[in-house]
């Protein structure tokens, strides 16, 4: 788990892509986020205090995050340098770069001459196991999509919150190097080894006795040439007993092809169920998520409305709407 | 690509299933494998002549090949010094362990000193890319399964065989350890990075502009709660023109699990070629390859004429009645 009070590096990076995860961090658990650190003021603002790493660190942060996008995938010598200082500082290292900080000889040593983690949240655990498939005690929910990036971690935590406030036990569960980053601890499941894919699923959402929910965050699609292995993995390792389909309105062509266009809603849905009654027979779909930015509000309301009649179960833009209908239905289907 | 000629290392392995990955090099390429490398005459006899490493070398080996089960998963002592001895008497090592060569600090730095090249079969390429999906040129076939185990390698390297006999030019490619070792290449897509299933199996079976086919071995099952996320991905990947099922009469239950059972042949067939459809709607079924070694060979008949009437399409026992009939229905469909 990695250890808050977190410091937001955001050093010089000026491009509001490129810092998508410290955002996320800072919307999603702003309650764990001491301040960021910045090198200029032309960075980005995420609307926290500038704090530099001996301060931090003496106001009880515990983790500098590295939660943003690099350029070509390396960590940059000032980077570095900043990784260096706030170990010096006290601090841990949580980072979601491509790079592992610990293939960077100076951090690395730094790291273990002061006794400090580091946490590279793109490397999945080592002892990993083939998934068992045997029926697991606990409830869970999985997002699942037409596409890659339609919103299913912010549907996941949108759910999360929503149940959390009517005082439903329930926790995200991430699996890819943002939601790891605000949840703290979870799987990079489109980085494990493709014979542990569903195993690795088990792992991050093991059996649960305490009447509680996992919330799991969804990768890709089914109908995603490029990674629908990762996808069918994720369900069947999650055992859903419920689904909610992510969906972007308007969106064409699956994301980076050039040719596969997004599916229907209604076979998205069935090719979903289908392939996760082969793990869990009574897993039913409580709602979809429209991510509706593209649309005017009101365009968003009818694309909500026909996609309810299409399908018959409550829509919702996470963003714009909030979650509620969807979890009056869920909590409706399992007497929540 | 692994070097011919080989010598087989059976040692002291007196365990039929252990020698399966030699035995099947043995059978299905017999004119590469120059002799067997065994310490005692209670090991397993492959049939080829006993030979030690520098009379190997002498008469022209190229590659010691380690196609056996090490108990444990760890090369044993009196391994590492045949190995040793081998590459001093001039041959490059290839395994199927689980072990890499490459980590046994004695086999790394002798083979480094002498310039020798060790196949690690399970160790996939560093540089795969994730599936770009993009329909290419060449005509493949990819067996897939009901389950595990039931065939799906030797149906494919017997239809290789009977579409070579017939002066098809085809090439069986490989996607597990003894395939590749039996093929002298291969992807070992079970042991890539999740993301990368699909872009694996495309770099596997590049475009092909020569008219040939390629025959690509299958994994797992759609059905399998542990592996069905491989089997997705290598289907997509496979783009497949034509798609053999293969099935193990009999079977109840899919291997190592407790609850879930095999699926039904026409359920199966028709979920492979509802996803096979993303990246090739063109795909095909032509014929089933039937695991009859179980049934009396009167009940074997009943069993494939049974699943004939089912399915309409030929099926038959690649072990003990070949594959003649469902290459006659393949050469129909596509005209070869």
């Amino acid at each position: 788990m990695i250890l808050p009070p977190y410091l937001l590096y955001i050093g010089k990076v000026a491009d509001p892509l490129s810092v998508k995860t410290s955002r996320g961090i800072a919307v999603w658990r702003p309650e764990l986020c001491l301040g960021q650190f910045r090198t200029t003021d032309d960075a980005i603002d995420l609307g926290l205090e500038d704090i530099g790493f001996e301060e931090a660190a003496a106001r009880g942060a515990r983790t500098l995050v590295l939660g943003i996008a690099n350029a070509g995938g390396v960590i940059a010598p000032e980077m570095v340098e900043h990784v260096v200082q706030a170990l010096r500082a006290g601090l841990d290292i949580a980072s979601g770069l491509h790079q592992r900080l610990s293939s960077n000889p100076e951090i690395s040593a730094v790291a273990q001459e002061l006794g400090r983690t580091l946490w590279d949240v793109r490397e999945p655990p080592a002892d990993l196991k083939v998934g068992k498939g045997v029926r697991r005690a606990g409830k869970r929910l999985l997002t699942v999509g037409t596409d890659c990036s339609v919103g299913k971690m912010y549907t996941t935590l949108a759910l999360e919150r929503e149940m959390r406030a009517r005082g439903i036990n329930a926790d995200f569960r991430a699996t890819g190097q943002t939601g790891i980053l605000i949840a703290g601890s979870g799987m990079p499941i489109d980085a494990v080894v493709a014979d542990f894919i569903s195993g690795a699923v088990e792992q991050l959402s093991p059996a649960r006795e305490d009447g509680g929910w996992d919330l799991i965050e969804g990768q890709g699609s089914l109908f995603h040439p490029s990674f629908a292995g990762v996808s069918l993995g994720l369900l069947h390792g999650s055992q859903p007993d419920a689904v909610v389909l992510c969906h972007e309105a308007g969106r064409v062509r699956m994301r980076g092809m050039a040719v596969h266009t997004v599916p229907d809603l209604a076979l998205c849905l069935e090719r979903n169920l289908e392939a996760a009654r082969l793990t869990n027979p009574d897993v039913i779909p409580v709602g979809i998520a429209l991510n509706t930015a593209s649309l005017t509000p009101e365009a968003a309301k009818r694309a909500c409305a026909e996609a309810e009649d299409l399908l018959g179960l409550p829509c919702q833009d996470p963003v714009a709407m909030g979650v509620d209908r969807i979890i009056d239905r869920f909590g409706a289907c399992f007497a929540l």
